[in-house]
């Protein structure tokens, strides 16, 4: 079937959810909440409520609701793979439901998955957003580095960056040390330096030997954990990728931390609106 | 004053006791209890009741009892530090209750500290079962590695390896993946493989990615897991070391652990008695 110039597309995650109504390839109208999968039971009713809510049309979803704790399981298509592939692997709901499939690659013996990330990548590319050929970073809880070629997904990997911060700004030694808030400053461009000798363990513990001698005031510890974390990343993934530039998908604010993190790796970062290129990327699917 | 030749050693940690009658230079009698520093409030009291039970002795401490959550805290030696730093640091509660100091260094500007170990390194080398010039690991929840230069603690490093471990058992993505024991057997030893990659945020994802791709079965992902941050810790610090052998102070179980991780990294493992080491360090320390 065909969605049509007139439909639904729902950016569908673990915690949040963002629907789209698009009319001629441009958003008329957009809604976020945080009827994320964990919050959902009855993925039809919620759908039902959606179309009530924008209108009785075609739906196209991504995202975790395509998971095992979503609506239903979505395959992965193999990397490398484009709009195409994309496109071919939709799983239907219904006739006028789909969900799109994940991504997944075996990078060295290593296997990876994305889920919902691709709508975003391969709109950035179709927008004109970045280079066919580039290296795209979409920082989270679960980082993606993305290496694109020729517009489609080559290989990309994911660090569990966020998660790991949270896990220990949460529990364990250092929690009560990382109660603060990150800013982008000297002690956040420290943790980047310490992050390129890629020793997360032993730089972590530095943290508490820090506080224990004297060396650095609680109040730097929030914003240095975060720069060692992000700082880890970027220096692990900029080891293996010879791209001058790394095109940032997220929000400003985190986005910033990450291109802080990449300048001082020696490479140029640019930030992309990561809305614009799931749009994108959702009319490229519906097209094909 | 002197301990004399009969005298009371209590290695005191932050979840474990172990206390030690030493007579002569030998162990006399020892008693092992969970009164680590977190589960007591009065430490006179406890000293007391331990003098009550092994006589009325001289008493040298060690461990977190020395640190801000035990009973006072004890200075910090800074390395390069012997016997004769470490005896002279002693924190006297009383004319015959002393407190043996931690010890700090600044490896490259990373400050590190230890507290505790220090009387089990100072004692490998005295008791001769390590080589005066060595490489000693001491794995646990936070991970020392030690370079001892002429019989004293030259230089060390901290990997948070088994809280990090623990962390991700307990809380977040992998949580309800690593519920299983870990056995050492080729699972591991793909993760020991998967941690030379030095990459540790990455790989702890690919935990996750194996599943959901079916790559591994859940019973061997907490081995796998186990391998992965061990391997990680042990490729990180062989990188940065000349030292042919890694002599470990550590229990059989976690000891062999290492000892494989290490010997896969194209390095000897030996495993070393770590309570005769803490026996002859506290011998050498009351000796001076």
């Amino acid at each position: 079937m065909s969605f049509g110039s007139r439909f639904l597309a729902v950016d569908w995650g673990t915690t949040n959810r963002r629907v789209f109504l698009i009319d001629g390839g441009a958003v008329a109208r957009t809604e976020r909440d945080h009827h994320g999968v964990t919050a959902v039971e009855d993925f039809a009713a919620e759908a039902a409520a959606i179309r009530e809510r924008f209108g009785d049309l075609p739906m196209l979803l991504a995202g975790m609701v395509g998971s095992n704790i979503g609506w239903r399981p979505a395959p992965y298509v193999a990397a490398p793979a484009g709009v195409a592939e994309v496109a071919a692997g939709l799983l239907w709901i219904d006739g006028r439901t789909a969900i799109v499939p994940g991504i997944s690659t075996l990078v060295g013996g290593r296997p990876d998955v994305m889920r919902g990330e691709e709508v975003q990548l391969l709109g950035a590319v179709a927008a004109g957003l970045v280079p066919a050929s580039s290296l795209l970073a979409q920082p989270g809880t679960h980082c993606k580095w993305v290496e694109m070629e020729h517009g489609r997904i080559a290989d990309f990997v994911t660090a569990m960056t966020g998660e790991l911060f949270s896990l220990l700004r949460t529990h364990g030694l250092l929690a009560a040390q990382l109660d603060g808030d990150v800013t982008l400053g000297a002690a956040f461009l420290e943790g980047v330096e310490e992050g390129k000798r890629r020793d997360l363990a032993a730089s972590l513990f530095g943290i508490r030997a820090a506080k224990l001698l004297g060396r650095r005031d609680d109040a730097d510890a929030t914003s240095y954990a975060s720069g060692l974390l992000i700082g880890t990343d970027v220096a692990t993934r900029l080891a293996t990728s010879g791209h001058d530039t790394v095109h940032i998908l997220a929000d400003p604010a985190l986005g910033g931390l990450y291109s802080a993190a990449i300048e001082a790796n020696g490479r140029a970062a640019r930030l992309i609106d990561s809305h614009a290129a799931f749009v994108a990327g959702i009319n490229e699917i519906v097209k094909q």
